[in-house]
């Protein structure tokens, strides 16, 4: 089965795609969608929209994993996110009707085993599940394989949390 | 030339239309988007896109005016409005280039010239403004019409505030 992730930003929208079967999960890529800061909002919520298809067009995911979005100290920037994760979600649903959501919390404890752990750790677990010889970059990419692998991890133990 | 203002908003998305020709605006329509609470929000974020669709189907406006979000006190709210603000401005950006934003004080000094003119008075504004026998309801739309009375006067003056 394949599995995209997404981690949601209007600047970095970072994806992650894997492959999942009889319980091994592959790095299939990575990478993210850009939108220049100096355009205005509706036109990089287009921007977005257009980059999330051909993504999605490009893997075929069975299912779609998007991280819950918890309100950054910076209001402004999570507006931002808002508006974007609105538009990722509206875009994923009407691709792809599995769709999956987790918290920050949900996807610590499945890739670690402890809801604490910090960027640094979850990123060296994404390395360590995918086999990778560095840990992805941009960290919304890494972010966004970490979603994914999430819900490979849920999925495997019947647990699935449906949005 | 016909104007449409929105809302936003997640349960409730308020729509308004007028025609605005010579310094004359009339009311065309107004109404509301709804939207279940205990649907999932990609789903309702669809049920939105489909919505706003509609309305500018019917309407085919020149242009669009939607006010700017404005962070509430209740922070899950406003996440939920962002969400369905970013659904909004996408689905209105394909449908119509011509894209206005406005904030709540340009909002409010455009229709009663005082910055800090409270809800009650906006709408009694947009009721005169309107030639009305009673202030539109729910407020969603009432909101929406002010919007487009905001853009309606600007333009008028010449001063396009683009978004």
């Amino acid at each position: 089965m394949v599995i995209l992730g997404f981690d949601p930003g209007l600047a970095t929208l970072g994806y992650g795609a894997v492959k999942s079967e009889r319980g091994k999960t592959e790095l299939l890529d990575y990478g993210v969608v850009l939108t220049p800061k100096n355009e205005n909002l509706a036109v990089r919520l287009a921007m977005l929209e257009e980059g999330i298809n051909k993504v999605i067009e490009t893997f075929r995911p069975e299912e779609i994993a998007v991280e819950e979005l918890f309100f950054a100290k910076n209001v402004t920037t999570g507006i931002n996110v808002a508006h974007a994760r609105g538009v990722l979600l509206l875009t994923a649903i009407k691709k792809c009707g599995r769709l999956y959501e987790y918290t920050p919390l949900q996807i610590k404890q499945a890739l670690t085993g402890y809801g604490r752990a910090d960027k640094n750790q979850i990123q060296q677990m994404v390395k360590t599940f995918l086999r990778l010889k560095a840990v992805p970059k941009p960290d919304d990419a890494a972010d966004a394989l970490a979603v994914a692998l999430t819900h490979a991890q849920t999925s495997k133990m019947g647990g699935l949390f449906s949005i």
